[in-house]
């Protein structure tokens, strides 16, 4: 036991990447297969995700049949779409046999429509009314996340019968099973029972009497990250879905609200680099270069409306060069600070902690906050480039331009991530592009602008 | 039932929050405190959280005794700090009170000194002894997650026994308990009895027959997001942690594991503008000015190095004015195509999924990326500035410089983190500002040098 537990403590997920390239490379396909199959689906996903695509592909052909299905599943869409595509017909449908209905979902939207059909059809009626069921609702919620094969029970059976029945069905519990669904005649949901329930109290009590309220039931068109909080509010293992009348739909369980919180974090830091959370760190050179080109245009248009600003200033600059060294300091102090405030605020937006109310005192706070700042380094700066250039007006010139810009760029920081959010538009992504152009256009024409006005 | 769930389909949790602020701006305390205390822990935690410290202090005397302690547990570590701050001996002796040992130990450590030692001693043998073990773990370890108080049976017993042994503790049954460890005399762990196997299979088997050996027993000095890793790639709800000899020790619910990877994708995200992911979005103005003050002191430093590098060509500039207005250009296309690649390095990393084979596959992927893109857009930016300017020697030269500038932003974006994570440095907190000031001082160089040998 204990070799067992220090096993895997070094057994981190890069040395396990680092040992299979060398036996990769070393071309004992045999002991790289026989490595890959002892691992669980999740791992050998985040194997595939973290391969050049040449050794993907080789890698992929020795995973075991029967796991291709779970493995594809657990996959990041684009990695996923290229395994995928290299497959032919029967791989594609023996890769979805036994599949859990909420896996089987998330794989089969992936599929091309006509193989999608033939597995669709390929179903007994109960399961292909469970599957229809989940595809009906959109990926990212409640209903597109829950898993259709819960267990059921009646409020007025005692639980030894529910002890009676799980023991009869023993081979079709779902895996993960920690409680037994409450419904109703009608399919309504009523409550949950926890296992533990069963165990610890007496048979002859009644499942209505053992049940708990907690957790509220979900509506299958709550939105996904809305159920993450929920799990994470309430602490939940698993939660019940229902639909607009109160039936029973499903269940979703923590496993797929993991995934949903870690893509969302993923999201939010990726997305500050124009990159998507599903982006193959492998990806053909030709597609990220076309994707990476798309987020260096937008940037390069803000780039020259800055440039343009400054040319407006040419004559200024050419008489006091001097300008042209240390107007990037200005424009670079404003684009730090702004992106701190944006950074709080976006992640206030994200977490449902920004009201109108609250909202109008964090633009005030960091208002209070960029004021101190400017004092302080709008001293400091003077100084340096007082010194530098041997100037009092160069000096007392830039103090100025960085207060003008510290303040706006915590104004625009709280204020923009807002309004994009209220225009539907993902502040995580725009918000950057958008706060820079404002903290260098602004920079330079308060410092170039104050210049032609008072030094030249 | 239906129109429960609906209720909580509407009640968002900023909807949540704007309700009681309107209530709490009545000044109907009453109604506010009936609110407030209807809610989870969670739920009152994340309504402190997001409301300002006046409003704070309001709400936090709302909350009724019994709550103060879990929701203390759960809020974010400035905001806690706050409040414990503000409390009396007897209210946080109080607080801590019916805590689980887990969540215990998280708080004992961050009260004063005199007062953790109070409540430890205030314990009875087997509770102190238990806390103290967690407590000899450092926080961010799996001994430090843990929770000591699981349930154990040994494997010769049959289930029957255990039902009947669960029946006698039945109110000492820790929450959310799923599943039960299997040990041998020696307290050594052995494998999981799920639930599920209790009553879905024949009372007289032997628990050794039942359990299953999966999950892998966790080490109490794993790090904590390896242990998030383990739970994701092996789908866990729960799971043993054990100490070196392969006692088991406690266990490991996934809710906690939900803390640590949102924790997790908060630190990348709020890093990279310099902010800790324990930021409190109302901290005191004097409080937040101080930190960016570091934030801004540490890029100022590499802005008036970008600018020390333009005042080196204080001559050519003056010369061609064109340059000053040109030269953002380069230097903000370099930094954006650098944070991409960086972004992309900093999160394989963070997934583990980053070799020493495949890091230098990365970079020569995100090398050729660079090259395709500095040709279109050296092209581009060539024939602007060549038309805007009249002059095809300045669309040559600043074609060069940007070619020069985004291949070394990819290569600088790649390696950096690397080398930042080998000397142990966080590259999400320190990656953007140093490959920002790469690009800046390689991309005015490369610029305003190459302007100075062939265009002056």
């Amino acid at each position: 036991m204990a070799e067992h537990a220090l096993d895997i403590s070094e057994d981190t997920r890069l040395q396990r990447l680092e040992r299979l390239q060398n036996v990769l490379d070393s071309g004992a396909l045999a002991q790289a297969r026989k490595m890959l199959n002892a691992l669980t689906p999740g791992e050998i996903a985040h194997l595939l995700e973290a391969l050049p695509l040449a050794e993907r592909d080789v890698l992929w052909n020795l995973v075991d049949d029967e796991l291709e299905g779970e493995v594809l599943v657990l996959l990041t869409d684009e990695v996923r779409a290229d395994l995928i595509s290299k497959m032919n017909r029967e791989e594609l449908v023996s890769a979805t046999d036994g599949l859990d209905t909420d896996d089987l979902a998330d794989l089969v939207q992936e599929l091309p429509e006509t193989i999608a059909r033939e597995i669709i059809d390929s179903l007994d009626q109960q399961h292909r009314e469970r599957l229809e069921a989940v595809l009906s609702y959109p990926e990212d919620t409640a209903g597109g996340l829950m898993n259709p094969d819960a267990v059921t029970v009646r409020p007025e059976v005692t639980l030894d019968v529910v002890i009676r029945y799980l023991r009869r069905i023993r081979d079709h519990i779902p895996e993960d099973t920690d409680s037994l669904f409450v419904v109703n005649r009608d399919g309504r949901y009523l409550g949950v029972l926890p296992l533990i329930e069963l165990v610890r109290r007496d048979p002859d009590d009644i499942v209505a009497e053992a049940m708990t309220l907690e957790p509220p039931p979900i509506p299958a068109t709550m939105e996904d990250n809305q159920v993450a909080n929920l799990f994470e509010q309430h602490d939940l293992i698993s939660a019940p879905v229902v639909d607009e009348e109160g039936r029973l739909l499903g269940r979703i369980t923590v496993d797929d609200v993991v995934d949903v919180i870690r893509e969302e974090g993923e999201h939010q830091f990726m997305g500050q680099a124009g990159l998507s959370e599903d982006e193959d760190m492998f990806a053909p050179v030709m597609v990220s270069a076309r994707r990476r080109a798309v987020w260096l245009g937008v940037n390069l248009l803000t780039a020259f409306l800055a440039s343009w600003v400054i040319g407006l200033f040419e004559e200024t600059i050419q008489r006091v060069v001097a300008l042209a060294v240390l107007m990037p300091v200005v424009a670079s102090m404003g684009g730090i600070a702004g992106s701190q405030t944006l950074t709080l605020t976006i992640r206030g937006i994200a977490l449902g902690q920004l009201s109108g109310k609250n909202a109008r005192r964090l633009l005030l706070k960091e208002m209070a906050v960029a004021g101190i700042n400017s004092i302080v380094w709008a001293a400091v700066v003077a100084t340096i480039a007082g010194i530098w250039f041997h100037s009092v007006d160069i000096g007392a010139l830039i103090a100025v331009a960085l207060t003008v810009n510290l303040l706006l760029a915590a104004f625009t920081g709280a204020l923009l991530p807002l309004i994009l959010d209220r225009l539907g538009i993902d502040p995580a992504l725009a918000g950057s592009v958008l706060l820079t152009t404002v903290t260098d256009v602004v920079g330079f024409l308060a410092f170039l602008g104050l210049a032609s006005l008072f030094l030249v």
